[in-house]
Order: C-alpha cells, then sequence, then structure tokens
C-alpha cells in the first residue's frame, strides 16, 4: 500500500547520501572564472562558520541562478568538501508524486536526522520544486512553505551544528513568498558570459583542437552570451557527435540561439 | 475496489508497448512534405543524441503543433524507429477518470520502469491533458505538472539512457506554465498548407481518379490552406462514401469549411 | 452502503437501454419543417460514416440548441434508427447527486462497454449537467470535462466502431471550455419560429377543430416566434385542459408569453 | 454513528408527511385579498395539470417571494388541497448540518420515493437554504444544484405523475444561478400593501375591537405598507400582549418600523 | 480518539449549564445608565412574548455593540431572570479546533435539547466566532452560516417555545451574510460615553476614595470616552494595583489611551 | 502510524519545560538599552497584574518587533521571572508539518493544561508560522486564527490566573487578521539603532580589545544603524573567526550590509 510505498521510496534515498551526491557532480566542477571561484571560497567560509560560531549552531545560505548554470553541484560539492559527517540530499526528484504532506515528513526527517549527529549539511535542492510552485494561479504549498520558513530558523539541540545549503532558480517566487529573509546569506550563482569562460571550459575538456579553439575563440572575442554550464556541456556533446565539418558552424549556431550569444 | 481496478487498468496498458505504439500510427506516415522530413530528421538526431551523449544520459524534447497535425503518430514513429529495448507511452487515455495522485503515480511508474532499462523511449502524449488543463479558471493537476517539471529534469541513473517525446496541441498553456525551458528542444509539427502537400496527401493514398487529382489540383492551385493530416484523412474518407457525382464538390466544399481553404 | 447503492442505480440504467431509448421521445418526431428533416438527414450521414470510415472507427457529433427544442429526442431517434448492436444513454439523470469520480467512472464504463461491441452509439445527453456546470463562479466538475475531452478523441479498438451523439443547451459554455473542437461536427437544433411550422404541428396532433386552426393560422401568419417543440406540447396540453370558451385565446397569450409571439 | 444519526434524522421526516404539512399552515390561510385568491387558483390550476397533462407526467412550479409573505404556508395549502396520495415536504429544516452530499441523497430519496406513487406531490421549501446559499463569495452547493437541476426536468416513470412545488425568497439568487427557467411556472406570492389588506386580517382575527378597528382604519387608510403575513402575525401577537393603553399605538408604531407604513 | 474527546468536551458543556450562565456574569450587572436599563427592559418583554406569543413558539433577537461592551453578561442575565427550566450557552469558546462538522453537530443538539423542554432559553454567543470569520478572504463557516439561518427561523414542536438571545460584534459581518434579518428583534448593546456614566461605575465598585472621585468627576466632566465595561473594569483592577500615589494619573491616561478620552 | 508519532513528538515538547525556555536564551539578555530595560519593566507589571487582578484571571500581550530582535528570547525571560509553577512554550517548531487540526489540538491543550494551574504563563511565539501565513494568496489557517481569537478571550476557570505572552515580526499582518484587538496589550521590542546601544553589547562580550572598541567607536558614531540582536551576535561571531587583520574592516562592512549602517 501507500505506506509500503513510501518506506521503499525513502530508504535507498537516505541509505546512499554519499553516492547521491557524486551523482550531482558527475561532470566536476569546472573552475571556468571568477564567479565559480568566488562561490567555492564562500563555500569555505560557510564550513568554518558552520563548525565555529558561538551565537548558535545554524548556518544557512542560498544558492541562487539562472537554470542549467550549476547550482545543485556547486552546493553539493560545498558540501562534500566540508569533512561534516553527515551530509543529507534533499531533492524534488525523491518527492515526485507526493503529497504536500508526505514532502513535509520526508523533509522534517532529514532535518532530525541531522539534529542527530555532532556537525551536519543539508542540500535542500530546487526550493520552488520543493514548495510545488505553480505559476497558474500562482499555487504553492503552505505546508511545505511554512515547514522550511521555521526549520531555516530553528536552532539543532545544544551542541549540535547544522549547515543547510539551498538551491533556486527563482529567487524572485522566494522573494514574494517572503522566504530570502529566512536564509543567512544568499550567493549569487552565474552563467558563463565571456569567451574566455568559455574558452577555458573548452580548453579543460580537451573537446576540440587548438585550430578549432583559435577559431571560436576569434569568432566570440568580445562577444556577450550567457549559457548555463549545463547547457554548454550539452552542445559540446551535441558537436561531439556531428560530422567535423559541420562541428564548429553547428556549435556556434546553437551557442547563438540557446546562450544569446551576438554573432554578426 | 478501486484499488483493484487500478491494477487490471494498468496492466494491459504496460503489457502491449509495441502494439500500443502501432495503434497511434494507424494510417502510416504520409511524407506529404518538407515539413514532415524535417520533422523525422530531428527524430533521428534525438536518437542518436539520445544513445551516446557524454555530459548526461537524458535527452527531452516536445512535439507542439495544431490538433490533428499527426503529434502523436510522429513521435510514435520516431520512438519505433529507434531501436531501444524499452518503448513505453504515456497517455491520458489510459488514464481516465483518475485523481491527480493517481496519474502521478502511473506517469511515476513509466519514467521508473524506464531507468531500468539500458536505452528506454518514453512518448508523453498530450500534455495538456495528462496536466487536466481546464480553460476555465483556468485549471490544472500542479501534482502532476510538478511531477513532470522533476521528470524531465532527472538523470537516469548511471548508465542508463532516456528518450523522452513529448507532445501538446497547447504550447501556449505549456508557456504560461513554464514547462517549455523543461524540454532541451522543442519541434514544431505544422499543419498542411499548400496545393502541392495536399496533392502528395491524395495521391499517395489513390483515393481519386487522375482526373479528380488534377481538377482538385487546378482548384486549389496557390491557394492557402491550413488542414491536419487526421482532418484531410477524415475528410478523404467521408468524401470516398459519397454518390460519385457530389464526391469531388463535397470534398471541397468541406475542404473549404474545417480546412480554411480560400475558394473564389 | 454507497457502493451498493451505486451498483443498485447503474444496472437498471444499463439493462433497460432499448426501453430507455423509447423515453426520450415520448411524443414521437414531429416533422414540423426543414430544421427537423435537415438534422434526421444529418443523422443518416452520421450513421453511415460511423459504419463504413477507413481512417478511424470514432464519429462524434454535437447537437446544440435552445431548451426543449427536442434535442434529447432527436438524439435518442438518431441512435435508434441506427441498426447498430450495442445503444447506451449516458444521461444525468442517471447521476443525481454522484460526487465527480462516480461520474466519470459511469461514463467511462458506458464507453468500455461500447468498445466491446462491433457498432455501438453513445448518445451524451445534457453535457453541462454532466460538467456540473454551475454559471456562479463559474463552476464546473475539471474531471468529467478531462474525460469526455479525451474519450471523444479516442479511437476504439481495432476493428470496433462508435458514433457518439451528444446534446447541449449551452454551447456558449462548452464553448468556453475549449470543448467544441473536440466534436468532428455540431448540429444546430432549432426551435419552431414560423406560423406554418407552427400549424404543421397542430395539424399533425389534431388537437384543436379545423376552424380554431384557421383562426389560429390567421392570429399567427407572418408573425415571428421562438418556441421549442417540448413547451409547446406543453402548451397544447393545458389549452386542452381549458373550457372550450378559453382554450384559443389561453393558448395564444400562453404563446405569446412563452414563445415570443408578436402579438398586435 | 453518523450513518445511524442519519437514519434517525431521516425517518420521522419521512414517517410524519401529514402532520408535517399541517405544521407548515399552523395560522390558516387568511384570504386577505386577491394576491391570495389568485395564488390558490394557480395552485388549482396546477393541480388538474399534474393529474391530466397528456405530453409529459411532470409539472413544476416556484413560489416565489418576500421573506415572511407565506410562501412556504402556501405551497403546503395547495399540496394538501390535492387528493394526491403521496404528498411529501423536502425541507432544510430536515438537513441542518448536512455535508451536501447527504442533502443531495435526502433530495433524491424524496423524488425516488414519489416516483414510486402514481400521484404525487412534493414541496421543495427554501431553495436558497437548500442549495447553501451565502451572500459572501457567493456560495452554494454546486451538487445540489446540479441535482435540483436535473431532478426538476427529469420526467417521472412511465403512467406517474408529479407536482413539484418550490418556495424561495431569493429569485434573484436563483436567476443567477440559472435556476428559474428549469421551473415551468413561477408564481409571484405578495406582501400586505394596503389597508384594505391589513383590515382583512385584523378582521379576521378578531384581534381588536371594532372601535380599534375603525381607528387603526383611519390612520391607515391610503397608506402604503409592504408587510408579510408571518410577520404581521407577530405584531398582532406583541399587541395582544401590551396593557390595553398601549396596544394600539404599540402596533402602528411597530407596522410602521417593521412594515414600511407611511405615517404622517 | 477524536470521537471520545468530543463527548468528554460535550458532556460538562451541558451538565453545567447554571454554573456556566454565573461565569459569564462574573462582575454583576452594574446599572451604569440608561442604555443599562434599556436593555434589560427589552429582555423582560422579550421573555414575555417568549413565554405567550400565539402565532408562533420562537423568540429571536441580537444583541450588537462593540467589543467588550458587555453584550455576554447581559445576555446571561436576561436568560437567568426568565423562569425558564432549559437555559443553555452555546458558546465558541466550548468549540475551540473544531472542524465546522463538529460545531453543527453542537449546536443543533443544543436546539434539539430545547426542543424537548416546554420552556427554553439558548444564548448563542459571539456568532462571527461561530461562524469562523476571517477577515482576509473574507472567510467563514458556511456550513455553521446555513445551520443557523434555518435554526433562527425553525418553529420548536407544536406546545414548546423557545427564547434565542444571540450576541454579536460583528453586526457589519452579519449584514454582509445576510443574517441580521434572521432575527425577529436586533438590540444595542452601547459603551459607557459620559462622565455621569462613569462615575456610577467607580462609585458602585467604592475603588477610589470620594476625593479621588471629585477629582476624576472634574476631569472628565463634558469629556466624551467610548469604552467597554469590561476594559474598564480591567483598568480599575491595574490602577488598584498601582502605588497611590499614580493610581489616578495611572487611571487617566489609560482612560485616554484605551477609552479615547479627551483630555485637554 | 501518525497518531503515535504525534504523541511522541508533543511528549518531550511538553515535559522538558523549563529547558525548553533556558534555550530560548542562549545568549542570555544584554540589557544594550532604554528599550531593553522598558521592555523588562512592562513584562514585571505583566506579572503583577497577572498575579491579582480582581475582575478576571486572564492577562494577555504581544511583543511585536522586527525580525532577529530578541522577541522570543525576551518573552521567555519575562516568562521564566515570573515564579509561576506553571511555565508552557507554544511554538511553531514543535508543529512542523502540522495540519492545522492537530495545530490546535496542541495549542489547545497547552491552554487546558494551564488552566488546571493555579498561576501560569504561556508564550506563544511566532504568530504568524503558527497561523501558517503565507504571503501570496494570502493564506493562513483561519482554524487557528478561530481557535486564538477565543483562547485569548476565555478566561480561565474560577480562581485560575493565566499570563499569555505572543511573538510576532508581522503585527502588520495580525491586524489585518483583525487579531491586534484580541489582545490587552501591544508592547514593541525594538531593534539595536545607535551607536552607544552597539557598543554596549560589544563591550559587555569582551569580544574585541579596547583599541578596537575605539574604533568602532569613532566609526559608528552618530550614524544610523537597524540590527536585531540575534544578527549582530551572529556578525561578531564571524568577526572573531576572521583573521585578526580583517576581523574589524570585516565586522563593519557586514554591519553596513546586513544593519543598514551608514558608513560615508
Ligand atoms: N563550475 C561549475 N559549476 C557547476 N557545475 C559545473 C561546473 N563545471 C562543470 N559543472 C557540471 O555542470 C553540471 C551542472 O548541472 P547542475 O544540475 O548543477 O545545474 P543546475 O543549475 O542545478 O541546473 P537546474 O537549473 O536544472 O537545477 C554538472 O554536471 C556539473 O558537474
Ligand atoms: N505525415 C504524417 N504525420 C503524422 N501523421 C500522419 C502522417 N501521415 C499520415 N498520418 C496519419 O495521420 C494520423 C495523425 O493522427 P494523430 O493522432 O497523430 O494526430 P494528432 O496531432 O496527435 O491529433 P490530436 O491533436 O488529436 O492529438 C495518424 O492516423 C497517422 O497514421
Ligand atoms: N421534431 C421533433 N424534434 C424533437 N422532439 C420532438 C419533435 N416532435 C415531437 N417531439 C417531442 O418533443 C419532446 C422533446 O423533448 P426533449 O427532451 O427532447 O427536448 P430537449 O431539447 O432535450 O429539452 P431540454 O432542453 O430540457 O433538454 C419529446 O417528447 C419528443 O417526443
Ligand atoms: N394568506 C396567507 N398566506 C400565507 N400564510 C398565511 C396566510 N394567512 C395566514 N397565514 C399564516 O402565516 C404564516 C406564514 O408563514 P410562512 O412560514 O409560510 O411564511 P414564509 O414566506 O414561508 O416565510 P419565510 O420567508 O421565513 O420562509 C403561517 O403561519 C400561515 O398559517
Ligand atoms: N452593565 C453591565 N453590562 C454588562 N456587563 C457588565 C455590566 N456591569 C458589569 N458588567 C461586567 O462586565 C463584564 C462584561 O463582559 P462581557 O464578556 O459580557 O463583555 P462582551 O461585550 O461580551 O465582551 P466581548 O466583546 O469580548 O465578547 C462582565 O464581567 C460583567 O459581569
Ligand atoms: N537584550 C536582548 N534581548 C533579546 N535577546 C537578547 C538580548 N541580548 C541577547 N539576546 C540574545 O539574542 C538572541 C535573540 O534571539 P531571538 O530568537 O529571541 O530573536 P527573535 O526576535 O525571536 O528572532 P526571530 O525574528 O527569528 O523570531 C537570543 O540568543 C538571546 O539570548
Ligand atoms: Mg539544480
Ligand atoms: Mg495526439
Ligand atoms: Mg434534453
Ligand atoms: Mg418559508
Ligand atoms: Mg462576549
Ligand atoms: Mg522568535
Amino acid at each position: 500500500d501507500f505506506l509500503n510505498a513510501f518506506q521503499n521510496d525513502i530508504k535507498p534515498a537516505f541509505g546512499m547520501a554519499e553516492e547521491q551526491f557524486e551523482r550531482y557532480v558527475a561532470n566536476g566542477i569546472i573552475n571556468w572564472g571568477e564567479p565559480v571561484r568566488s562561490i567555492l571560497e564562500d563555500g569555505d567560509l560557510l564550513i568554518s562558520q558552520g563548525k565555529a560560531g558561538e551565537s548558535g549552531g545554524l548556518v544557512t545560505a542560498l544558492l541562487a541562478g539562472p537554470p542549467n548554470s550549476g547550482k545543485t553541484a556547486l552546493a553539493a560539492r560545498i558540501a562534500m568538501s566540508s569533512d561534516f559527517p553527515f551530509l543529507k540530499f534533499c531533492s524534488p526528484e525523491d518527492m515526485i508524486g507526493f503529497m504536500d504532506t508526505a514532502k513535509c515528513q520526508m523533509i522534517k526527517k532529514v532535518f532530525d536526522d541531522a539534529y542527530r549527529s555532532q556537525l551536519s549539511v543539508i542540500v535542500v535542492d530546487n526550493v520552488e520544486r520543493l514548495l510545488d510552485y505553480g505559476p497558474i494561479g500562482p499555487r504553492y504549498s503552505n505546508l511545505v512553505l511554512q515547514a522550511l520558513l521555521v526549520l531555516l530558523k530553528k536552532e539543532p539541540p545544544k551542541g549540535r551544528r547544522l549547515l543547510v545549503l539551498a538551491t533556486t532558480s527563482r529567487k524572485d517566487v522566494l522573494g514574494e513568498l517572503e522566504m530570502l529573509s529566512a536564509f543567512q546569506t544568499v550567493l549569487q550563482v552565474s552563467n558563463i558570459s565571456t569567451s574566455e569562460q568559455l574558452l577555458s571550459v573548452l580548453e579543460y575538456l580537451d573537446a576540440f583542437s587548438s585550430k578549432d579553439l583559435d577559431f571560436i575563440s576569434r569568432k566570440t572575442d568580445k562577444k556577450r552570451m550567457w549559457i548555463g554550464i549545463k547547457k554548454l556541456l550539452g552542445l559540446i556533446d551535441m558537436a561531439k557527435q556531428t560530422e567535423e565539418a559541420y562541428r564548429i558552424p553547428k556549435f556556434l549556431s546553437k551557442l547563438e540561439e540557446e546562450g544569446g550569444l551576438e554573432m554578426s
């Protein structure tokens, strides 16, 4: 019955946290520029605050940025880079089709489990999906909203320390829901926006010949673009599978279409 | 009881996938022109991306077009033309009268089954109906919307590959629901719009004498029309059953009425 | 309990289809003019399409017209005039007080039963009542709407043929619900609007003396009116029970009041 | 439990119909003027239509009028004056605190019971309360509305005849709910509005001395007022219990306050 | 379980009616002026109407006034001053956290119990809270509203007599809910508004020395104020506990602040 | 099952009241200025009113102020400083994911328990969260609202005395919900707004060297700021963990960013 299904759905989700974290950084973290460096640095600071703050045991941060910008991977990487013994992912992917009461129970369980460990990190991924945000209405689960608003403020028990990293593509919606002020910090995740950053990624991946890279470099030089790392990896993928002759034009035209690259 | 009914309803739906796919291409795919060719080509590309992408195991596309334009048949044909061992149809026809919780469970089950296979294709047919979209309100199932938004972004387990082909007649509604950006690609399915395309179909079907075809050709030459292949097949059907004398006029007048053919 | 009540309510409804169809044509079909002839002719066409279409096994039509215009009787008559072995009435009268889930199940069952027969006709009566349309709000059952939208498009299994005849007094509402395009054809049922049509009915029924008919004819000649056949039959009924002296004036004044007859 | 309570609540309601009807005419029907005579006459007509109509077995009428105008008593009196063997009262007073599903079942049961009798009258009292009409929103039970809309149009089984008399103080609301056209006839119940009508009541009741009546007659002569018979009976009651000296002034001042009597 | 809790909650509420009534007049009724006298007189009239009306057995009145004006105490006092054998309090305090179905059942039970006694008084306290009125929306329980609208009009069984006294601080809301006309009478409860009325209370309570009273009298003479008796009793309380030196200034400044006293 | 979970969740919450109160004052109450002193003084007054009022046994107050201003800690301190034998915390933190029916029961239980003790204090923390206030809609639990509105007015049983201290960051919302007038008193909690107040805190905590304090004092002198004590404690925390060289600049820049400090 439903409760059994529930049990079974939950168990693997909680038993494989480590593996689960790796999944979300499937393509590693490519250091394509200052924005990446800066987020990782802030992440370090959050970890040390999480370990040693005196006035309370709770540190909370929101990673906000456009779709495909790498928010989930960055949150997972920061979480893993702490040496906290308890890591949990709280993701809408594990709650598909759940009523909001079930969602709440699952979220609450993640936090309750964390409260039992000395040092814990929780990644609360894709908050707008956890909230079941639907733009026509608009609609959202008030039950989940209230639960998160309380959990993001609730001190862990005495002597326990907890770092919460949340992600969202809809900072605007979270703002309207008066949720932003529940976070102690908001970190902005950025898309790739310059030719240099693009080239960093391409060079790192060794996906094109150096002649091709030169060509791409010249074509995109000084041009503006706005593309998330996840989408970029997809384009590179597609280019790789295209016949060699069409590879670069196809890549550039797709970059124009999907990444807003200004060509002329 | 309900649960039993549920079991019984589901089983055949899942046991007969192959046969089910054939059903949706009952009248074959007539290559009536460039739009058809182009969609089928894009379909090939999706299949090869599905098989060999490196940055992730998920490829998603939406086939959007007017009612009766052949979206479902095209999605089914593309799915079948892959040689993926796992094919599933996820259609509102199998969920009539379902509450949205039951719908969600069924959709989720289709994806969960797919995750277990190496290479899978899922056709998610008639998304606006899956979403229970009702224009007065407007109303929709937020539970199904959230489930689809997550499933369309969720990577299959490591080493598994999944191609999702969805169809809709209401791209506008999906846009308002902020669902379009959840698809990696959107393919536009077109109605028949020229005399040449019309003649291709009629010739292929061998439904009229060549004299009749000539007459129709002259009458429709350079005229604009806008009719879906499914509707056109219906009109031909009706014409066939009309007395020979009235056949062509009846066909042309219906084409005028239903297909917006400009007559003069 | 409820389920038992459900069983019991359903059984007679399905066991007495033939008898049920007769009920809806209690006063026969009086051929009072061109509109009646034309609908019956369209009905014949629908039946032959239903029997012999090649591109699919489903034919759907909506009979739309003002209240009391005879929609239900006409749909029933067309259904009976086919020689299809399976006839079913799907009427809100058999679903009074049903929650929409129960309504959906009942509607679905009618279609599922039809799919099992070679040739079937279903009359879906009074669609706005099946949809629980309430004008303040407005409100409607989205569950029933979605079910009908899917069922009106769903092909019967291979080799099975199905003719669906629906009726409504609220074409406007069905339009707003984007339901009209789900029907392949819409037939307009008309009220009685001329003196000639009125006289046809009165003569056919032999309700008045020929002197009275002459009088009525002169009084209504060239006048406009707009009255449904069902309401007209009621007025004749009432006139019959009035004292002879008052019969004709009473009839004419009621016709003025209820049928918008322009008197002077 | 609830179902038991339900059973118990229902039983007396149905077992005591005769007695119940008397209750609603506790103070008899005082023939205070033309409006009363006219309604009773219309009532006779309805009864004879109910007995002998040929085109169908259902006659429906709505008694609409201001609060306290005597609608319920008149409907009950008309019902009793038929010699139909089956009389039923369908009143919100017997459904206090019912959810609308329970209400629907109860209403449906009344009609189903009536269908089993040759000749039946049902009084559907206070339709706006049966509909749970709440002006803020506004709100209403769509389930009950749909049930009534269908029941008011549904022919009783062959050979059975049914007269339905409904009452309402909110004809406007029923109009917005598109319910008025479901009734074959609407009868308007009136308040007392002239001095003569007032005096008829007072004389009939023998509540004041003839000197007092003269005084009241002079004071109210040619004045307009607008008071329901039920409220008037209450005022007379109150006057009777006042000391003799204050009786007439008190009565007149209350009439001014509650009945809009124009004094000068 | 819930039903048990329900039983237990209800029992004491109904077993201790007498005691309960005393509770609501904890500080007695101080006759501080004409408004009080007038309400009590109206109360006497209601009681005698309740005992002896001829046209029906039901008398209903609403006590409406500002918060803290003493509505509940006055209703309780009037109820107790009748010598009716059956007294019941129907208060939201006994229904905290009840769903509206439970509320309805409890209210209905109070009335049903009353119908069994020859002469009964029911106090329906704080109607806006019984209705769960929430100003944002606004929201209210339509189930309770409908139940009250019917109960306030429903005659007790033959030979039984019932007086209903309701209280509200939100006559405006009850008006919007079209509830006011369901009461036969509306009595207005007033706040204390003059220096004389204030002094009546202070003298009666013997709370200040006569020198203090003189001072207060001079300070408030001819000034307007608007303070409920319950709030005033609270201020006196607070003053009593203040050091003697600050007592009078504190009292006057609080009167200014809370009671709108115009100081200069 | 759920009920068990409920039991278990509730028990510790009620068994550890003392400890629970300490938790909420984890960093003590630093007397950083007049606003703090004034609230504590008002608290004393409330306690003595709670103990000795004559006109009733209930005293209620709302502590309203910006987020992080120390409302909860102040309410807890006042509660503890009474020597009342019964102390309870009624906090949304103990009701995460509760449906509003469960919330109501829990709140009601706290009050019912208090009614059994001679002298009781209840802290109702974060009222807007108890009400499940969601700004889009807006939404709130009307069930909890109604329960609180009644409980805040309900006198404890004879001889029992109860002090209720509630906190909120959304006085505006409570005003719209017409909840403010249900409290006898509203106390305003303030943020730190001057350099002197800031220095009081820093000196008290001994977090910086006296040279650093001098520097901060000079930099913030005469400047406006607006920062809650809880946030300030967090900033100090962070500064402490920064390398000595960057400590003061980091602290001041964060104060500028988060505390609205005007720098120049
Ligand atoms: N610098 C980087 N930052 C983040 N991700 C990176 C970086 N370099 C490579 N990646 C890879 O890019 C992908 C980022 O995908 P991810 O799911 O984190 O994006 P997202 O912003 O969460 O997307 P969505 O908006 O769909 O939630 C991962 O596979 C990750 O390994
Ligand atoms: N080139 C073509 N493309 C698509 N369908 C074709 C083509 N040629 C023939 N057909 C036939 O036309 C029919 C198309 O119907 P289909 O149900 O796919 O349309 P649809 O756009 O999905 O309609 P709906 O809007 O109702 O969902 C099928 O029977 C199919 O076999
Ligand atoms: N030409 C005709 N067309 C339709 N009905 C006719 C005709 N002649 C006689 N009738 C009789 O008139 C009645 C029509 O009633 P029917 O219930 O079909 O009307 P309707 O339009 O469905 O009403 P409603 O709007 O209430 O659903 C039937 O009793 C039928 O036997
Ligand atoms: N001519 C009359 N018409 C109706 N009622 C009359 C008449 N004469 C006396 N009565 C008495 O007046 C009372 C009418 O009350 P009734 O409940 O029928 O009014 P109502 O309009 O239904 O009120 P409400 O608006 O509250 O439903 C009854 O007691 C009835 O016996
Ligand atoms: N003249 C009076 N009228 C009413 N109450 C009085 C009077 N004199 C003294 N009292 C006392 O004042 C208090 C009135 O409180 P009560 O609860 O009746 O006010 P209320 O208007 O019902 O308040 P709320 O608006 O909160 O419901 C009671 O304790 C009562 O004993
Ligand atoms: N003067 C003070 N007033 C209040 N709290 C103080 C004071 N001095 C130090 N503190 C400490 O500051 C913290 C105040 O946090 P608290 O949770 O009470 O704030 P809050 O206003 O309730 O926050 P929120 O808006 O999140 O509910 C506590 O740790 C408390 O010990
Ligand atoms: Mg992500
Ligand atoms: Mg399709
Ligand atoms: Mg009909
Ligand atoms: Mg009535
Ligand atoms: Mg009160
Ligand atoms: Mg707080």
